[in-house]
């Protein structure tokens, strides 16, 4: 039933189509495979805001993107800097993407440049993933059983994945025997999405409650807790989906490993610990109903954040395409990340 | 916007009719209240098997009502009390009624008397609750933040509540200033019932994602988790709710306390350990659809425990009607719970 990972990593989730940018509408998988089609950065900046493109590395190559048809258009760019860089803001990796561009456009770039610059970030982030599947899969012992939560494959980054690239290569090399994935409540995208893309790589995987993973730990399923990030602060704290702490809590104490995967786009070394991460609080309603229809009762509350701060002290390994670091702190980071 | 828990813990929603047993349909609940007339014990079976009636306390007292319904339709009664048995495997309440039923009979009860036994098992049930609702709430220092999981209201209860009853006592006495509630996927019996009751009661509470919990422990707005129990073992293992488990897990993490609420029926003392508890794995179906709607990608598998173990050494108080034993072992319980 397994396969390689390199016959079905061919979902590409953001794509250039020379003048407009193509997205795959991420909330209406898996039901219906719609693309949206962005014809200048204002809908890309909605794009990102509403969730039709997610997952740190994706929203940073999408922001590119939208940053370089603008200049193709010949609009007025801070502006459009400014729009895109407010328009989600946890993951780092959209501000690293923006600085970039913002970078090439002081140094003098043309349109021309910039597209190829877009183009640039989206090729290294796929070689990023690639690696860090090599770096990850090396650590995990053959035979293991994962957990990954939230959705961190080919349609959160240029293709792939960063955890769920590890996951393809550990599969692809024997040493994964089991996954598991968290639903993620509330956008479910473990449920709707990363389930989606084992599927179609015909990886057996199996979907649990978000709240089932400490009981799972406890029947000796999984080895390894594998997850993405959309911060990494210079402490090695790490900012991530909404329910990435209470599983890293529930590893340790089960003596479960747990492994961070994400870009060096994802470090933040600007960022002194996770303490400084603004965490994106959204709407209560995201909690409240489903699918439009209303499921809580009328005058109920929620309280919607979206994002958590996993303590550098729960994880024991940070994958970026640089290296590894194990047991993270400030010094390990310093001497990877610093300048 | 509080008031006192004694104007509004109203709603029964396992009634005796005189002759038949009206349940009111928790899977329906908030978007409908809907009442399930149970004109025989094959109904009643059929209703707590597909979560008609749910809640350890209130399953048991609608098996007790099957079989005094059996009893005055003249029913050979050995057969409806194995079928009722095998309706649910963890709650050991449905298990103690059908036993003190069984005794009655065994003791040469009438029809007329296995009523009045039903009758009792339900008044006992609700006296226990305001019971626990007081020692437990006596627990919890004033201004104190609760979180709460799954439904353990009138609605899990023959009324008032087990946790939610502690809840109610609490905030109609000053002590609980704030209240947590875990939406409980995948049947969701926190936002949809629980958040129903709260709002009926007029007690503000606010609805998380249950992959939120220790990312609201870290904020410090909880210093109590409160649940119910569906077993509780002879050295003080608690099954319950999925989730229950991770969330002490996170409480002791943070040094948020955990308490355990449950009337003495729950506890099992020929159950050794949490370990010999049989945990009832329910449909993969209930995580891949929602209303019916199939929400997961073809193909895609599931793996659906609905309860877990908490052990004793994760559990700060567990509160029975018959008072409360503070970091439960064996040699505390078998001092208030052996023969």
């Amino acid at each position: 039933m397994t396969t390689t990972a390199e016959a079905h990593d061919s979902i590409r989730a953001v794509q250039w189509q020379g003048g407009h940018l193509r997205l795959l509408d991420q909330r209406l998988l898996p039901g219906e495979e719609r693309w949206v089609d962005c014809r200048d950065a204002a809908q890309v900046t909605e794009a990102i805001r509403d969730l039709a493109v997610r997952g740190a590395p994706a929203i940073g190559i999408a922001a590119a993107w939208g940053v370089a048809m603008a200049a193709q258009q010949g609009m007025a760019l801070e502006p459009v800097l400014a729009t895109l860089r407010a328009a989600r803001p946890t993951a780092v990796n959209l501000m690293w993407a923006l600085d970039r561009m913002k970078r090439r456009l002081a140094a003098g770039a043309d349109a021309d440049a910039l597209l190829r610059e877009a183009q640039a970030i989206q090729d290294e982030d796929l070689a990023a993933n690639r690696r860090m599947g090599e770096l990850g899969a090396g650590l995990i012992a053959p035979g293991s059983g994962v957990l990954t939560h939230c959705n961190t494959g080919s349609l959160a980054t240029a293709g792939y994945g960063t955890a769920l690239g590890v996951i393809r290569a550990g599969v692809a090399a024997g040493r994964i025997a089991r996954v598991y994935a968290g639903e993620t409540r509330p956008w479910q995208q473990g449920a709707r999405l990363t389930m989606w893309e084992l599927v179609r790589d015909g990886i057996p995987a199996q979907l649990i409650a978000d709240s089932a993973a400490a009981h799972l730990m406890r029947s000796g399923a999984v080895q390894w807790v594998v997850v993405g990030a959309d911060r990494i602060a210079a402490n090695g704290d790490v900012a991530n989906k909404i329910g990435t702490y209470q599983l890293a809590i529930a590893a340790k104490y089960h003596g479960v490993k747990f492994m961070v995967v994400a870009p060096s786009s994802t470090v933040d070394m600007a960022t002194g610990s996770g303490e400084e991460i603004e965490i994106e609080l959204r709407d209560p309603a995201e909690l409240l109903g489903t699918a439009g229809r209303r499921t809580v009762v009328e005058g109920a509350q929620a309280w919607n954040p979206v994002f958590d701060v996993t303590p550098a002290e729960l994880i024991d390994a940070i994958v970026t395409e640089r290296g590894v670091i194990e047991r993270p702190n400030g010094m390990a980071m310093q001497a990877m990340f610093g300048r």
